[in-house]
């Protein structure tokens, strides 16, 4: 089933998709809110689905679905940690800082406690005071859990899946050496990020969805021009029920927990990769393209976003319809709280 | 006013109850929890304090309060970002491992990212697999906010305090080194935190509530013994107003958002301080006495918490009553997720 939220009050409207994203039907019968659903899940789900299938063989014929209508489908969550599964994109990022990665980062995940109080909407713009601090987009894929009791094993941590989003973790480039020099990890470095409208029970993947991993390229855009395709499926060294058992190692993880995979990055032949005009998967951020213009040219040329530049971010299924919809972001100036 | 959230499902019952903590009385008629109460805050907390007036003055007679029964006031939120104003603490505890603090501590609010989504109650057992892992509590003072504009400044954002509590910000010491070493700061090292069964409005605390700070001793004891009591309006580097904006620099904290002091720790003609039972004001966690026998001895002698230690963490007003209740826990075994 393909789960949305439509924008109503701070927590939304739960609604489910049809799978050509043209009509919706409103699941406030069985859950008012996305959250709701999750806090009773094993007994929710199954109502939901059947709703969902309801649509889909047309028994209901439901409302017209607008992506724009969509708030991220918990616009408020109780908790957001990001991996960075994607060791290859650490690695990079890394190397443009000057710093290399230590040999663990190969065996223990890399994971942050992200704010997750308040999520952009996908097609909300990205306001902010200062391009200075290097504004950045990161194309993630994400998924939210039912509840998982702590020291759960990695073996039995992706029978908590219970959906999969697309994620921009918006990242303030210019504000992270110092802010990580501190020691306590990114905070505002890390501001607000903004899901994809629709959620995704894993079954909707079919054979994409394997191995704890989903196996589709995520599709980025910058102006519209194409800037990553990489794989997801490829280079993620470890899966979700591995992100999960390193979450939940120390304490449970309440019903509603989304996770992200961090960056998604493919090596090429082993190295770094090449941008999409080049005939490579491209980057998943900006930050990558200007480590690798760094080691070729000397010089870091792609700069970052910068106002009224755009972001998409999308997955396509392998008849090349969209999967998640569509997060599609303006990067717009921030006038201050006085106005 | 004073307000606690009854244990009942995930978000528990609102409650006020009357300044001499035997009685509560019930707030569902005006929010069933206390974040639907934040979430309309400006026009609700007239109707609580009205409620909470009527409970006082004996015109509404109200039910038995036991602070056993309660759960966190905000048994779980969408935001915990805990900040290290109390820079003393910062700098000890980094001694302890070898490190020495940047001039930049002194200027710069360190803060992290806590998890927020399942909170123990104050009499809730820290429940963790492992004493290797340097079992720890902090004592600290905490603030709720309500909705806080992205960019707010100093000056405004004392307007957004709505409510003070404590908390014990749980600590695992012996994974702190290796995870803050990864550069993305805390995760396993801070498992659930415990907050005070009561929160309480800037008002209850009279003149005590000054400056953005809380000018009085915080209580911390270790199996019945007075163990720190240093006075969370000294040393403070950093007051609430001040943590608020830089938690707000990128982004807008939404009501409910959590912000902690970090471990309230006083200097003592300069230095650092004294135990207790020597005269001095002691310690809010275990991990500042260490680095301080490390210092006079050589050797850190006292022990972090083992199964069956029990800590208390209270603050009582001029005539020595109890302003938030008793965060009252004791160190269990956790069996793991099979049993």
């Amino acid at each position: 089933m393909r789960l949305a939220t439509i924008k109503k009050g701070r927590d939304g409207q739960l609604v489910l998709v049809r799978k050509d994203h043209e009509k919706m039907v409103r699941a406030d019968k069985i859950a008012p809110t996305l959250q709701a659903a999750l806090d009773d899940w094993a007994s929710l789900a199954p109502r939901l689905q059947a709703l969902s299938d309801d649509l889909d063989a047309g028994r209901i014929d439901g409302e017209p679905f607008d992506e724009a209508a969509c708030a991220s489908p918990l616009p408020r969550a109780y908790q957001w940690a990001d991996g960075s599964a994607y060791v290859n994109h650490v690695e990079l990022v890394r190397k443009a800082r000057g710093a290399e990665i230590p040999e663990s980062f190969w065996e223990d995940p890399l994971m942050y406690q992200g704010g997750s109080d308040c999520f952009l909407a996908p097609h909300e713009d990205i306001s902010m005071a200062d391009t200075d601090w290097g504004i950045d987009f990161e194309a993630e894929i994400a998924i939210i859990t039912d509840d998982v009791p702590m020291g759960v094993s990695a073996a039995d941590a992706g029978a908590h899946i219970a959906l999969l989003m697309l994620v921009n973790d918006v990242s303030l480039r210019n504000l992270i050496p110092a802010e990580l020099a501190k020691g306590f990890g990114f905070f505002q470095s890390k501001p607000s990020s903004a899901f994809s409208p629709l959620a995704l029970s894993p079954d909707e993947l079919g054979p994409a969805w394997q191995d704890g991993m989903l196996h589709l390229p995520l599709l980025s855009f910058l102006n519209d021009a194409p800037f990553g395709k990489p794989n997801a499926g490829i280079d993620m060294t470890f899966n979700f029920p591995q992100l999960i058992a390193h979450a939940a190692k120390s304490r449970p993880l309440e019903a509603g927990t989304i996770i992200g995979s961090g960056t998604v990055s493919n090596k090429l032949d082993g190295g770094p990769g090449k941008p999409v005009g080049e005939g490579g998967a491209g980057y998943s951020c900006i930050a990558e393209i200007r480590m690798i213009e760094k080691i070729q040219t000397g010089e870091m040329r792609t700069s970052f976003l910068q106002f009224g530049d755009r972001v998409r971010i999308e997955m396509r299924d392998a008849g090349g319809r969209s999967l998640f919809g569509a997060i599609d972001q303006k990067i717009t100036r921030y006038e201050g709280p006085g106005r």
